[in-house]
């Protein structure tokens, strides 16, 4: 790709660097930045600066936060005995927007991953085996996907607490709502026989 | 979606203004950027506000360009009386990386789409004009994209330099090379027909 501008070729190559940001798509959104009002680039340049320079993680659960403490964590009406494993900020969303749990989180910031180099070290899992050796708390809840990475970290875990006086989950497998069952993969449909449960109880939710 | 902090959620919102950048996408883009060394984001906001801010056009012919006049325009090994008009930068690109035109361009900077709002005044189309009236361009070669609104910009053009000196010419319309015929759609494949060229001619190129 020739540029007739070295500013332009610039904003296209650290455009380029995002993931799934290729040189085209790139040049295309940096045209489109040209094309509006100086102030939505300036916007967006400083919220991304912003964002990167002053962002703070929750210092208890590492999630996301402006302060030092995250809202969740300092909310005295949930459960502060049953933490809800999970691999990063958007797992929070995601289960906060169910409106289902009440009780706090434990942001890993990834799983392990021997073939991209992430080891346990590099996760968040020394200051979880601390808050369960503190004996404060009664369940851990493994809610990583479901791939061969995040059973790792669920044993990796499983493993380093053992021995403590804690309780460990993790979310149902099963068949989604409003699937098809013939289109539900085997794997899937055979966790969901094995991991049946009373009628009764199924009718409660 | 629900943020765990101010900032995220500013740079999350700037960022899904881009065109085809939803929430989720601008969040994943986000989050990337806050595992990568801050210097990454710096870059990227510090070239993006800098383009914006500088970037110049080039006083003839309106492509993007760091100087008053850009590379194209003072090359002397270039024909200034051959004029390639297209609607924008990325056209000039694209027909650069062929190689096959030694002539200059005019970057309209979009096309005539009355359901857009973009009337005739919100192009670049007074200079070219003016150019054609200065008598010392010899040919005109019309490359927009064949659409309706591309033919529409190439016929407005066509009527406001009628009378004029100068050849106007459209680029071929036919098969693209290494396409199968029958997958060729029907008025590609008549416009190949009709405009078909001289056996000779096709053995030169």
């Amino acid at each position: 790709m020739e540029f007739s501008s070295k500013l332009l070729e610039n904003a296209v190559n650290e455009m380029a660097q995002l993931p799934g940001i290729g040189k085209r798509t790139a040049l295309r959104l940096v045209l489109h930045l040209l094309r509006q009002p100086e102030y939505q680039t300036f916007q967006l340049s400083e919220a991304l600066s912003n964002v990167r320079a002053e962002i703070n993680f929750c210092k208890s659960c590492h999630n996301i936060s402006d302060k030092e403490i995250c809202e969740i964590c300092e909310n005295p009406n949930r459960d502060s005995t049953l933490i809800c494993v999970v691999e990063d900020i958007r797992d929070v969303m995601a289960i906060e927007s169910t409106g289902s749990f009440k009780g706090l989180y434990h942001v890993l910031g990834g799983k392990i991953s021997p073939i991209d180099g992430i080891g346990p070290q590099d996760l968040n899992i020394d200051s979880l085996v601390e808050k369960v050796k503190s004996g404060l708390v009664k369940e851990l809840i493994f809610a990583m996907s479901p791939t061969m990475e995040g059973d790792t970290t669920n044993f990796y875990i499983f493993r380093q607490i053992q021995g403590y006086n804690v309780t460990t989950s993790t979310i149902a497998r099963g068949v989604a709502a409003g699937n098809e069952l013939e289109y539900t993969d085997e794997i899937t449909l055979g966790r969901s026989i094995i991991d049946r449960i009373p009628f009764e109880t199924s009718l409660k939710s």
